[in-house]
């Protein structure tokens, strides 16, 4: 786990891959994390929104989301965005942007991520994975960990159904969701506060390094979930 | 993150402590992550379960849950354990335990860890945190994640409220589930299959290292919660 400090300030238009790969020492086979709130800057997903008006956050919030799950007085409000995410506010941030704006999601997260993958090669000549991770809650547990919202070059989800347990039996269900696990794990070392937003993971399992996209792996579909 | 492999087949009165301080080379400020299974067999929590035998799986669901949130044919039950976790099946694995057994979680998950930390100190000398993980599913989003189901001295929610954001403005809300990150990165290195059920994460900021429980800290009450 490697934390890259020393990003710029990021603005509308930039190319996110040239900016990460000035200070980013990378090799192949990495996966380099992102966090969604540099890419959303990047591509111009800044949006007015005025410091403490509550009124223009819930049409922000609304105008994001496709269902509203939960919403109480004083209380996140739990929507699913047009990506199929269910997480509060529909992932609108609005700390570390400048005052009056809100960021909002990449409109494609995984798309965020190729281009970001694709720039590095170019740039770099390193093949490496990108992930866009973002902070969500979650029901039944307090806290919130950093999730895969984007990825690129490395399977999000890891399907060991057919393999042996220690036993010699074969696993019935088990796939890992190792693209949440790296974002979250990348999150240790970039810290909310110190405003590092990216990290590097280093020394990954190659057969992890694979085409695939956190809406076609990660997201459960409404009717295969119980809680929707 | 490294892995520690070389722990034996662990046996019911067995000390962990023992035989993870024989195989892991333990540094101060180290947090050790435990996976449940074997803390379960340490603590003598395998019970008989004829394989394949699913009412008997249910009566075992049952029997170490308080709460049913939902239960349909062919899926798995969702259910609050007594510890307040909301998982499938109450936490119990039917996988990597000998044939007709099942392994149910610890009963207090905290105090196994504080047990082991307790252990690796007498026996090593070395300070270190200790985390038991589980492997949990989420609604919403596809695939399992390590989190921890007891911890250590390392606090299970690190709460940045109050810190100062990136343009010098107070975070309203952002506390960190850093033991459940923490314990989905040790799985990164551990893998299901392989059968690794310790890994040491070193280098964690020394401020996150503090008396806590899993209990206390990562469990939602229900009447916190929107999802229950």
């Amino acid at each position: 786990m490697i934390p890259v400090p020393g990003l710029p300030e990021v603005r509308a238009g930039d190319r996110l891959a040239d900016l990460v790969a000035a200070c980013a020492p990378l090799e192949d086979g990495d996966v380099v994390v992102v966090t969604q709130k540099v890419v959303s800057k990047a591509e111009g997903r800044l949006v007015d929104c005025p410091a403490g008006d509550e009124d223009a956050r819930r049409a922000l919030v609304d105008s994001e989301s496709v269902r509203v799950l939960r919403r109480s007085p004083g209380r996140a409000t739990i929507v699913e965005t047009r990506h199929g995410f269910v997480c509060a506010a529909a992932g609108i941030d609005f700390s570390n942007v400048p005052d009056g704006k809100a960021a909002l999601l990449p409109l494609d997260p995984d798309r965020s991520a190729r281009r970001i993958r694709d720039g590095l090669l170019a740039r770099t000549g390193r093949r490496v994975a990108v992930i866009v991770s973002d902070t969500f809650g979650r029901p039944w547990r307090r806290g919130l960990t950093d999730v895969a919202i984007g990825c690129a070059g490395i399977g999000a989800v890891l399907d060991l159904r057919g393999t042996v347990d220690g036993y010699g039996r074969t696993l019935r269900v088990t796939e890992v969701a190792v693209a949440d696990e790296l974002a979250g794990a990348a999150e240790l070392v970039m810290g909310k506060a110190a405003g590092v937003a990216v990290a590097i993971v280093r020394g990954v399992d190659r057969s992890w390094l694979r085409e695939s996209s956190v809406r076609a792996e990660l997201v459960r579909s409404p009717q295969d979930d119980l809680f929707r």
